[in-house]
Formats: structure tokens, C-alpha cells, sequence
């Protein structure tokens, strides 16, 4: 049984023009915005209308050929030379953004053979569009392979927003509901709602009920409750970095969801794509934690709730040890037990 | 060494009237009304201006003595309806709030064996002042009992507001950081923010600050990484009820943070007075977790931050089974072991 499910995307290629989902906007405003020049790409990624790294690369990398299309040179050298300009303007947008770059630097690679201007602009449109199509299904298999690990009727809970709008489609810890709702698998999703941004409240929840999934949400502090008094039966989340022995640097509150899946024996995954993967790094110690602006705690939607003057601490996010992973899902297969070798193996 | 320290009170009864602490208007404006009619006090425990138990029962005795004052009868048998009368308004103006009935009542029965309307008058002013004196006492020896707890130096995590503001004076959970600052010893505490309704962000932090004490804000979900990152040395809450086997209702939050205090492995306090008990119960399961409304979760301070339509779960409070609670501070000392035995001795 398959059903027709409206899985949200954040990014389309209409052939011409970039159709781009303003998440800034979310949840009170569903507002798809056209984006015909390199300018407005740029705007939208300095604004954080698009967020996601794969979002933000394929997005990019759109920008990209958009613009080269109306190079008017036939002169393949200038042409080159006018891409590299505009693939530094648009590596400007965000510059700790790994992805951008990565997305960026390959679309530009596709066009190293080019011998006319016209195969270039053709080239360009074709690399973006792989890149969408191959993140696509690098979550649609994440989503399969997650899906393995739930039965009809659980009930999961997830934070922050590993979706379909931070992707090219499905997104990551979201994928398996997605792909539940498509085989007609019923499944509960608790969202939490995630502070200080609140991605859980304003982006997954709106994505899942968009598509239909069975979406409740919740508060960061009543997760212990929630699993209790609810029956939660595992919890699956995203991840921003995971390093050579599985530690998982994450949005700020997964670790405190993973104490508690071990509190009440309940299985916690991560999923992500190998391309989260930092094998460069030993242990999660090494991850410098990134503080944000006190004003996130302070402020909600320009709010002040907190006292002028009150001292904050902000961290980004938290690394999850390995000892509290029950599995990580990749599009390569569920990673279990020794993190360490099953990490190295992924990357021979 | 003991220093002045600024501990807020809510309630100061003035010999005719009332200054009552606005607890809505907190943190972006320090509101003090007088309260100078029976209708006004009704009004400001309606409207939430004042909050917490023993706050709420102290302004209801100083409400129905000072309506008293103006009763323009001698006869005693009309006074003391007329004083039943007002009783009744006052009760109804927060219908489940134990506190209150049992503040009334005290006041009320004070007056029993008054032959004149002048010796009655008197009493039930004395009467309210000894409640609002008592509760002081009994916040400040809790303080004693915890501030044992700690040492210099150390770093502790609460949620909600067990505080000043919500007691005669000094709260529960927060009565050690005053006493440890007119002490001259240094603690440096982190206040959870406690979604949905921010009384960590909005009432702890400012309280505290108000005292000149160290307080760092953190949203609920970044506990976890707190203790990691901060060297969170103890964990202590304060309590809506404590039933026959020490399992505890508090703030919704707390459960997950005695969760947390076990895997890190640094010690769970609760602190509240005798009359937070309820020994007629025999555990936590027999406790009907209140569900508040949506709105709550879904809005900020007014602001939509969740799509429209979600469903919600939004339970006011969570109950912390005992094997996860180092000790119990009450003003009889800090229970700890056994605690069936131990609370059926202190109902002896």
C-alpha cells in the first residue's frame, strides 16, 4: 500500500527560477518566494530564508548555474572566470557553512572540461540538479533504513528539525515518517519544540503535518513525562557532526534525550548522511561547542522574558557520548556496537 | 560574616493596606500595587498578580483582616458573619488553591472566642501577620537545612520559581542562595527557564539578580550540556505535593532533570515545607497530572511559534519517583533512605 503524501521541499528548479520556501516565515506564513537573481540567492542564504546544510548547498549551487545562464560571452575562458567571481560571491552568503562551499566548489568542478560556453551553462544546470536529485535519495534510503526500526503504532520522539525542508526531500530523522505515511505504517511523532529557535515548534511540526504524519507537540522539559506518560517507544534525531567514535554533536537538548532513552531503556538513533560524518576527529572532546547570542534565551520572537542584564549561557549544541546510541542510520546501513570500527570501515 | 542582602517580598502588609508585587508584569517592569479594598485583593489573586501558595494564602488573611477593620457593627454575632461572608468571596477567588482555604479558615477561627468587635479586629490582623511570619520562618530554616548541602564554590541547578516571591520570604528551593549570600558564601546558580510558562526565565532570574546572587539562564534543554560543560555540582527543585513514598509533583522539567542528576551522578534535592505533603497518598501513580491548555506551548507571550492546528500535550507538572531523590529538605530537617518511614514518622 502506498499513499500520496505531500512531503514538503524548501528548494524547487523550475528551469529558469528558484522557488524557495521563506522558513523565516514559518509557522504562521507559508510564503514561496521566486529567486531570479544571484543577488536575491544570496539575500535569502545571509537571511536564513533557506537553512539546512544540504538546503543551503543545493540552493547554492542553483544560484549558480541560474546565473551563469545570462553570462553573455561566448569566450569560455571569461566565462570561467565570471563563474569563479560569482562562486565566491555566493560562498560569502554564509562562511561556516561547510555544505555551501562543498556544493558550490562541485558545480564549478563539473564545467573543468568545458569546451563552449553553452555545453558550461548546460553542465552547471545538470550538476545542481544531481545534487538535488542525489540528496534525495541519500534520505530517502536513511528514511528506509529507519524505517526498519519502528512497528505500527509507536510512538517516536524527535527534536529540533532534521526534515525535508533542511534537504533536498525527506530529510533525515523525519525521512521514516514520511516514508511510514507513504506505506500506510501509523506512527506518533512527538515534536520538542527545541529552545531557544525553536525548530521543533516552527518547522517540524509544520512539515510533518503538511505531509499528514500523526504529530504532537511538546516542550523540551516534558520529555521525561512524555515518555512515561505517553509510551514513547524510541527516539530518533539528526545530527550536525559525528566523529570517529560515534560521539554526535547535535542541536542543544539531544543529549538530555538521550539520558533519558537510557533512564527508560528506550532505543535513541541518530540519522545522517556520511557526509556528517568527521572522521578526522577521535572523540566528541574535541568538538568546540559554539555559544549564540544571549538574546535567543533572552527574547522569543522579540519578546523579552528573561531580566535586562541576566547572565546566559547559549550553547549552539551538545555532543551526544556514544555509550547513550543505540544505532546510527545511514544511507549506508544502521551502525551499531563498536562505533569506532564501524566508522572506519564507512570511510576505507 | 553577614551581609544586607535584597530578598524581594510579594506581600507587605502595612498596618492598613497592602503592597502586593505584580508578578505578571515581571521581568520588564517592577510593579508594586496597594491593595486597599477586598474587591482589589480578589481581583490581584484572579488575575495571577500574585502566585505560589503560602503568597497566595498570606495576601487572602491580610485581605479579609483589613476588610474586617471597616466593619461598621459592634455586635459581634454580625461582625463575625459579615466576616464569614467576605471568607466566601475571597475563597472563590482561586477555587483549588489549598493554601488559600487554609489561610481564611486560620484567620477565621482566630476570632472564634473575640467577646468584642475591637478584640476581633485586632486578632485577625495579629493572626495574618503570624501566618506571613511563620511561613518566613519555616523558608529560612529550609534554607538552614539546604545551604548544609553545599559548599563554597559550587555550582547548583534549579527550575521554576520555589522562591521569595512566592512565600512570605526566602521560597523553598531558592532559600539557600539567599542565605548563603548574606553568608558571604559563593554559589553560583543556573536557573532552567521552564517552559511553557518561563517562570525560571521571568521570576527566578529576576528574584535572584534583585538579591545580588549569580544566576545564569539556560533554556530547559540545555541541562544536559550544563552539568557537562559547567561542572553542575547538585540539582535542587521545590514541590506542588510530596506523597507517602517520597515520590514528588513539581514543575513540569523536574523529572527530567533528576534523570539527568543520576547519570552525572551528583545529587537530586526537592525542598518544601511539612505542608507540601500529602501522606494520604501512598505513590506518585496516584496523582492526576493536570493537562493545561494549548495555547500555552503554542504561543510566547501572545506570539504564535507552532502551525496552527497541532495537537499539543501540555501536562503542568511531572512526578519524580523517590529512587531518583537524594534527599527531602524540609524545616524538621532533611529526610533521606527510607522515605515512607521517614515521612510517616514526621506525621507521627
Amino acid at each position: 500500500m502506498s499513499t500520496l503524501v505531500n512531503v514538503p521541499r524548501s528548494v524547487i528548479w523550475n528551469g529558469n527560477s528558484i522557488t524557495l520556501l521563506n522558513q523565516t516565515k514559518l509557522p504562521t506564513e507559508v510564503e514561496y518566494k521566486e529567486l531570479t537573481t544571484i543577488e536575491s540567492v544570496w539575500d535569502s542564504i545571509v537571511a536564513l530564508e533557506v537553512r539546512g546544510a544540504p538546503a543551503i548547498g543545493i540552493t547554492a549551487a542553483f544560484g549558480l548555474a541560474q546565473a551563469a545562464r545570462r553570462y553573455e560571452t561566448a569566450d569560455i575562458t571569461k566565462f570561467l572566470a565570471q563563474l569563479k567571481r560569482d562562486r565566491d560571491y555566493l560562498a560569502s552568503s554564509r562562511p561556516t557553512a561547510v555544505n555551501l562551499f562543498w556544493a558550490l566548489d562541485r558545480v564549478v568542478r563539473s564545467v573543468d572540461d568545458s569546451l563552449t560556453v553553452e555545453e558550461a551553462k548546460e553542465r552547471l544546470e545538470r550538476e545542481a540538479l544531481d545534487i538535488q536529485q542525489e540528496d534525495e535519495e541519500v534520505c530517502r534510503t536513511i528514511g528506509e533504513n529507519a524505517l526498519t526500526l519502528f512497528r505500527d503504532g509507536d510512538k517516536v520522539l524527535t527534536i529540533c528539525n532534521a526534515g525535508s525542508i533542511a534537504t533536498a526531500r525527506y530529510g533525515t530523522a523525519l525521512a521514516p515518517f514520511y516514508l511510514a505515511k507513504e506505506q500506510g505504517i501509523s506512527l506518533q511523532v512527538f515534536a520538542s519544540e527545541t529552545r531557544p529557535v525553536l525548530q521543533g515548534a516552527r518547522l517540524t511540526a509544520w512539515e510533518l503535518q503538511q505531509a499528514g504524519v500523526d504529530v504532537t507537540l511538546i516542550t523540551d522539559n516534558m520529555a521525561a513525562n512524555t515518555i512515561a506518560a505517553k509510551g514513547i517507544s524510541a527516539i530518533i534525531v539528526g545530527a550536525d557532526r559525528i566523529v570517529a567514535n560515534g560521539d554526535t554533536a547535535n542541536k542543544i537538548g539531544t543529549f538530555n534525550l538521550a539520558v533519558l532513552a537510557k533512564y527508560f531503556n528506550i532505543p535513541f538513533y541518530v540519522a545522517a548522511p556520511l557526509s556528517t560524518f568527521d572522521p578526522a576527529l577521535e572523540t566528541g572532546a574535541e568538538i568546540v561547542i559554539e555559544e549564540r547570542k544571549d538574546e535567543e534565551v533572552t527574547h522569543v520572537f522579540g519578546t523579552r522574558v528573561a531580566p535586562e542584564g541576566v547572565a546566559v549561557y547559549n550553547p549552539a549544541f551538545d555532543v551526544t557520548p556514544n555509550e547513550l546510541i543505540t544505532g546510527i542510520v545511514t544511507e549506508k546501513g544502521i551502525l551499531r556496537g563498536n562505533y569506532k570500527e564501524a566508522i572506519a570501515k564507512l570511510f576505507l
